[in-house]
């Protein structure tokens, strides 16, 4: 059985709705950020990173979002989480899914995440100041050049998918408002009323 | 034939290797970030980020690093550049190739691109100090934790080998030394000697 590190809040709520999408045979353990659990010897064991999601397969451990989103697709083909026998579409899932991960993911963490990248308090004020205004940019290119409907690869439901609703269900917090962009915004409302979406989003609120 | 789009001394150094390790049909075109080119209407109707790298194919496009690299192994397996019929040893490749495009590049970007998160230029120079620590700090858990040597992922060369190579090739202007990583800078100079490295540096530099 598959185990997956999560933490509440996180971007790991993205493998968590695949794996479920997929029927997969897993575990999903809580890492308490609060407690600082992914600093923990034990988790950086697993992830020096100490940074979630990680999963735990029976081959080793796997990190990232985009990495473990595919690995799910390409291991419960029934699910039909992603066109893996087509190079250029599945190109074009990650091509979306690492820009979740290295852009808007990136921007949304200069909220609360400033001591990443600089240690002036000053500075972590001024990241913060800026990132209603990424956020509102990235998913402006999101929804007029990336999203296509219903679902974001068009009429097939896909990996890319739990992760978009992922990164949109921060963007109140980053002080934007969701329906400014309509097709996002319909996406989030569809997302939560799919059953393994509500299971997920129940068992992890549970845990918080 | 596929169209490359690069940038000098950018992160799209890697896809232009896999392709020429690929023996791929492509043709490389620079984008001149210092006339700002990627910013120009004819650029971003192709990449509304206004990013390198760019990879245009009889399909469409595709954009980020890890997205194109997958693609490019994925359409040329004669070139074995990805265990791409083992999804969990892919998925070791993508996680990798993930932490280079959302944590190591992202770190490396603070140095001279502080105004993607921040107006204040006091901030930017707090970033910029950070540098050479968060490199120092994401090549320690590539070193100890990630690397396996000879290649990136033990005996087989990989699309994560030119990623790799493009990443710690910013390593001295981050004020880094690569010699305190031992199988990095080992593969830093065994990449340079591989025929395809040497004629895509020689290409870009003829650019610059």
């Amino acid at each position: 059985m598959m185990k997956l590190y999560y933490g509440v809040g996180s971007c790991s709520l993205a493998s968590h709705i695949a794996l479920e999408e997929a029927d997969a045979d897993y575990e999903a353990i809580r890492v308490d950020f609060r407690a600082n659990q992914q600093q923990s010897p034990e988790y950086l064991a697993l992830n020096p990173k100490g940074r979630v999601p990680t999963l735990v397969t029976d081959r080793g451990v796997l990190s990232e979002t985009p990495a473990i989103l595919a690995y799910i697709a390409q291991t419960h083909r029934a699910a039909e989480l992603a066109p893996i026998d087509d190079p250029f579409a599945f190109g074009e899932v990650q091509a979306f899914n690492s820009y979740l991960c290295s852009t808007v993911h990136v921007g949304h963490a200069h909220g609360l995440r400033g001591g990443r990248w600089a240690d002036d308090p000053e500075a972590h004020k001024a990241m913060k100041a800026k990132v209603t205004q990424n956020m509102t940019d990235y998913f402006t290119v999101i929804e007029s050049r990336m999203f296509r409907g219903p679902w974001v690869m068009g009429e097939k439901y896909s990996i890319a998918d739990p992760y978009l609703f992922t990164v949109a269900n921060w963007l109140e917090r980053d002080g934007v408002d969701i329906k400014k962009f309509p097709g996002v915004a319909d996406h989030f409302e569809r997302m939560k009323a799919r059953p393994a979406v509500a299971k997920i989003l129940s068992v992890v609120s549970a845990t918080a």
